[in-house]
């Protein structure tokens, strides 16, 4: 039990170090800061009573993360604040995998860098069954271990192996290398594993991802995995969106649009249109999808990239489950390994890819 | 087209017409309208484009009603505001029955009047099924022929009867009369119709008694339907979850909780606990239930009440299926015969009850 509060308390407050470095990061670099006042208070919404006392304890903290009003311009200041976040979230990975008894190898696939997660136990049923994990991090940050911690998560409940990738990012990398380097992987699995024993998941970044994914997969005439599951996708770079407005301020963890998160998008597109499918998934053409499985929570920034993504699923005659947290802001599911949140979710994306594993 | 442009702005006009109707109740009773002011204005967040026009249009109307800040105190006043509202929305039910051309008998089940709603066509597979329809209207308004908007779009979309039950109502006849006239046409329907060929539905409050009624089944060990589809279920009836303060002044619809919603809370209770779990099923054993489909908007003042059942229904192990519409405010999806959101809606509960129906 101690050992389990100071990895759950760990995990938040690795978060709250990383918040710490980005304040010093906004002193050293005061021009990028353009502040907002009223989105450096609190919601005046109280926080909700309606879930568990870790998530609670989450969302009592605002901001978790001060991200959301940085924006870099030179490459030199992007590639300081990865770095910087990295310590953290790399510490963060690594304490998650060791507590959820998750190995973690590094290896290379179709010349890309994976890593390979293997859980303390692997269901029979999973034994020529793989997952495919694409992080998240606005597409710039989470280089190397530090991205690894949703995979550990997944191969843990799900006792499933699982192969994250760790896919290039700009500055010096900008699309389409990230989506490039998920294709490569994937196109090496196809050589051990059939499509139909291969699942992709992964959140925010890794769902928008995850999705772009299969669209590029449909374009290369690829056989498409047996199911995804893209959580919170981040499904529409520009800001468009319901909850892009509605949820800014209230979502302490990505808190809004306009600063970090716009930056990122920009600096990954690199002057590509940002309404192109393969970087908002949400304008192509889903027909065809294998089923979906989509989270989100209800005070997500990008509630509305989930559910436009799932309502267009569903419209397209996809098999599309849908499963809101109450109460949450973007991705929390993947911090605590303890939260009975963080247990639902896992556990739901298991019974999910099962269920299509054994469809066929 | 003209007649559907008719009918579609009249679905929009008639609720106007009610607020206007409201606003001059709200002259006439001052002392019992505490208004305030910062939900008398427009949210600031712009209306979202990620909607239909038709939804647009409906949700750039603030507030969509004025019930939201009144709130009775005598029986008569109850009453008065009751029939007054009822003008209008009887009228709708009536134009929304003939543009779909649903059939609407009067008749009596169970010593219970309900209305017997007959599409143009039923298909085939639906011979010998039914659905219950539950009407919504906080447990206070839309008696009579009021209530069955909902249920002609069902019968219409799903090609399918359906019996809408006209349930006693408060200041009359507060808890649980209106459960146990829902209990009354069920048994009856058991009759003729075996449970697995029944489907049970209503949105709001109607969704908050259907989820009753199953509890309600289990305890009285009557056979359960084949499938339940609650949409924005008011399943806690205190003021209890996220979106009831995240959402509030931004639902067009509902508005906040506090005035109406709480006075009708408290009317339909009439001193019984509002967490006993038939009041407010969030608090309910759900283990055993049949496959269930909720419906919810990211503008939803019910999101809370939605999801909080959804997950726990999950928990429980129960199949369970949920929508959210982006943008939308509490229950927009049953007023304009013509918006896209409103045939997704309906024709998505309509393949939920064939897979449920066909599954026995």
């Amino acid at each position: 039990m101690i050992f389990t509060t100071q990895v759950s308390l760990l995990a938040t407050f690795s978060r709250l170090g990383a918040c710490l470095i980005l304040l010093l990061l906004t002193a050293a670099f005061p021009t990028l800061c353009p502040a907002r006042t009223h989105l450096e208070r609190p919601p005046s919404e109280p926080v909700p009573e309606t879930v568990s006392p870790q998530l609670k304890k989450l969302l009592g903290v605002y901001p978790l993360c001060s991200f959301w009003h940085l924006t870099p311009v030179t490459a030199t200041a992007w590639k300081d604040l990865v770095n910087k976040v990295s310590v953290t979230t790399a510490k963060e990975a690594r304490v998650i995998s060791e507590k959820l008894k998750v190995s973690v190898r590094s290896a290379s696939m179709g010349h890309v860098p994976v890593f390979d997660l293997l859980p303390s136990e692997i269901a029979h049923a999973h034994d020529k069954r793989i997952l495919l994990h694409v992080h998240g991090g606005a597409y710039v940050l989470n280089p190397g271990i530090s991205g690894t911690s949703e995979g550990s998560f997944m191969a843990h409940f799900g006792k499933i192996r699982v192969i994250s990738v760790d896919y290039r990012m700009p500055p010096d990398y900008p699309y389409p290398a990230a989506l490039d380097d998920v294709v490569s992987v994937y196109r090496e699995l196809l050589k051990t594993y059939p499509a139909k024993s291969i699942g992709v998941f992964g959140s925010s970044t890794g769902g928008g991802l995850t999705l772009a994914l299969v669209l590029k997969l449909k374009e290369l005439g690829l056989p498409l995995p047996a199911a995804i599951a893209p959580g919170s996708p981040w499904s529409d770079l520009n800001k468009i969106g319901d909850s892009y407005f509605t949820h800014e301020g209230l979502d302490n963890s990505l808190v809004t649009y306009d600063y970090f998160i716009k930056s990122a998008a920009e600096l990954y597109a690199a002057g590509h249109d940002l309404k192109d499918p393969l970087l908002s998934p949400v304008y192509g053409d889903v027909t065809g999808f294998p089923p979906v499985m989509l989270t989100s929570g209800t005070r997500d920034l990008f509630l509305s990239n989930t559910v436009r993504m799932h309502l267009k699923l569903r419209e397209a005659g996809v098999p599309a489950d849908l499963m809101v947290f109450e109460g949450m802001s973007h991705v929390l599911y993947m911090i605590d390994p303890e939260m009975p949140e963080t247990k639902l979710h896992f556990s739901e994306l298991s019974k999910f890819f099962d269920r299509a594993f054994e469809a066929h």
